[in-house]
């Protein structure tokens, strides 16, 4: 590979085994596995998933819609409350595929029931804790008029079923943390189904943060999965507990620019708009933006594929500006450091980097 | 305008008075005025400048050089340690522009002897305090092996100056505080400029963030400034001291999805992908990801071209995650929100909400 400037690189056996194992977890316990991939963004990749019997997706903008639909994929979630004013692109994808759109408000479905021109189905965004988007789980009053209307406009709006997204628990650390959001929010999904059910017995439970589809088993009440930051994963995922390095897909590569060694800093060309400003909070470092791992050996002949190494104990992106990395190292690493070798790096939130890299 | 999507909202206006200001300031101060254009990355924006003199830029990557000299301009300096592996466009570029390229390592001298095409000018990086990169403005020993290397090689290499980035005037609040850091790296550059002034009578010392160039009037030992942040400003700026909210020049339009009053929420499609994740600590609101203004009005016949109106006070993105940005807003405005309204919003950080929304 002949790079030059900050590249993302992206391990396919990595990204599979990931792909594999969350296509596994869905079909043994039965449920809909319908990935979310506004993380990768690509046609490409998005076409791996196919040999893992997906054929149903998520996206988070009715632009990724169209360009996946584009590709081929013919049953589309897109999962973020309905911007009214894509009226139009809605309305050319819904007559050529099965387009599911999120609602949480009855101005958005009388909009809809007067603008589309094709059928959708809707599914009604639910609020179980994370107090982004949706209607509390327990208040009837206010899904009752919702699915009354839908009810009301069978010709152009049909009922998918109930969508949530536990993103809290990107605030958990470890397993147990994990498990404390997962059974609260399914516990708020049963007393919803059970209320519901009797009156649309075909209706979808659909959840899937990262953190809860990549530790839990039991999803009980849900009948659908759209996890979508697991196909790479990235430090956050590693913090929270959802996965180890080694699951990690994605590193960015970036040239050296300049060293500094009396300050144990090196100076790489890859800044804010190639990282995203994500960070998180190590215990022992503080605030960090990536970390780096070593680069592939050659000497290696078990796994001579590999983009990339192990972590680099206490080599990490300590700051970011718009085009300038600041990593922090120890003596020994930088000493082994020249001008214009690249090293690879962890990014902290593999969504943000993989849009800035190759967003659509 | 139909907007359908987050917009970005340039008023032409305020960020002429912003150049003109600047232009100004150079003008009666004797110092060459060489923006720095990464903030904007916008050829149509690149030339406003003209009518205010300007005929030499900076730019932060090797491919924003090509993106304005494709649009005319002839004096370019790539205000970062050159990367290397981009030989090849240099060389495209230095056979028809007058380019500058900033080093500061004799690594990268003897890469560029071995392999332009071309002569290029040379920028020696000078760290006066910011520490992110560059040779102390003192330490002779490094910097005198740069100078003689260069003038051993006068066919290819041309010494420009020094350039000096006084990034750390970003932690600064107020104009006292600005004063000290441009005091300081003043009196700094100047010890360099007394010492080599004798053995390069030619040449120019290029200083200039956007906080001291906005404030500062006396320039001392400066002969070219290179703000690039002021054509817009933001609320980083305002925080600083930099600018007022009037001298904003850049806010982004982004539509109501959701409406949350029982806990004072109004839910925006526009996230981190169109934002970037810049905060800001704002003394009384804690972490905020942009302030809202008032819509344009069309009652007001003395300022009818305004793109947006006044900060509404205690209205703010509190948070922001990949597409969805939740604000933070007292029930009154709420209360006049529908779903599918347009709100607008001053970023926090200018130059990455650009390079996300217009990015080259």
């Amino acid at each position: 590979m002949n790079m030059q400037t900050p590249t993302l690189l992206i391990d396919k056996a990595i990204a599979c085994r990931n792909i594999q194992a969350m296509a596994a977890k869905a079909k043994r316990n039965g449920l809909i596995f319908r990935p979310h991939f506004k993380t990768h963004q690509s046609q490409e990749v998005g076409h791996w998933f196919r040999q893992y019997g997906v054929t149903a997706i998520t996206v988070s903008s009715v632009s990724m819609a169209k360009y996946f639909a584009t590709a081929g994929w013919e049953d589309i979630t897109i999962a973020i409350p309905f911007n009214i004013h894509e009226i139009d692109t809605v309305n050319e994808l819904a007559v050529s595929i099965r387009l599911h759109l999120v609602v949480e408000s009855i101005e958005t479905l009388r909009f809809l029931a007067h603008h589309l021109q094709a059928s959708v189905s809707i599914f009604i965004k639910i609020d179980t804790g994370y107090h982004r988007t949706g209607i509390a789980y327990n208040h009837w009053e206010a899904i009752d008029p919702l699915l009354t209307y839908i009810e009301q406009n069978p010709s152009l709006l049909s009922f998918s079923g109930f969508l949530q997204h536990a993103g809290h628990s990107y605030n958990a650390r470890g397993t147990a943390a994990i498990a404390r959001v997962h059974e609260e929010s399914m516990e708020r999904l049963q007393v919803l189904k059970t209320h519901y059910l009797p009156r649309n017995p075909e209706l979808i439970v659909s959840t899937g943060d990262t953190p809860t589809c990549s530790v839990m088993e039991d999803f009980s009440v849900a009948d659908e999965i759209r996890p979508g930051n697991f196909v790479y994963y990235d430090l956050t995922q590693q913090l929270i507990g959802s996965c180890s390095y080694e699951q990690i897909a994605v590193a960015i590569a970036c040239p050296i620019i300049a060293l500094h060694p009396e300050r144990g800093e090196i100076i790489i060309y890859g800044g804010g708009v190639h990282f995203s400003k994500d960070s998180l909070e190590d215990p022992i470092l503080g605030t960090i933006y990536g970390r780096l791992v070593a680069n592939p050996s050659n000497e290696s002949s078990s796994d001579s594929d590999a983009l990339w190494g192990k972590v680099i104990e206490g080599a990490y992106v300590s700051k970011l500006s718009q085009e300038h990395g600041t990593i922090k190292a120890d003596a020994a690493f930088i000493a082994q450091c020249q001008i214009g070798d690249f090293v690879r790096v962890l990014p902290v939130h593999s969504c943000m980097a993989v849009d800035l890299l190759v967003g659509i």
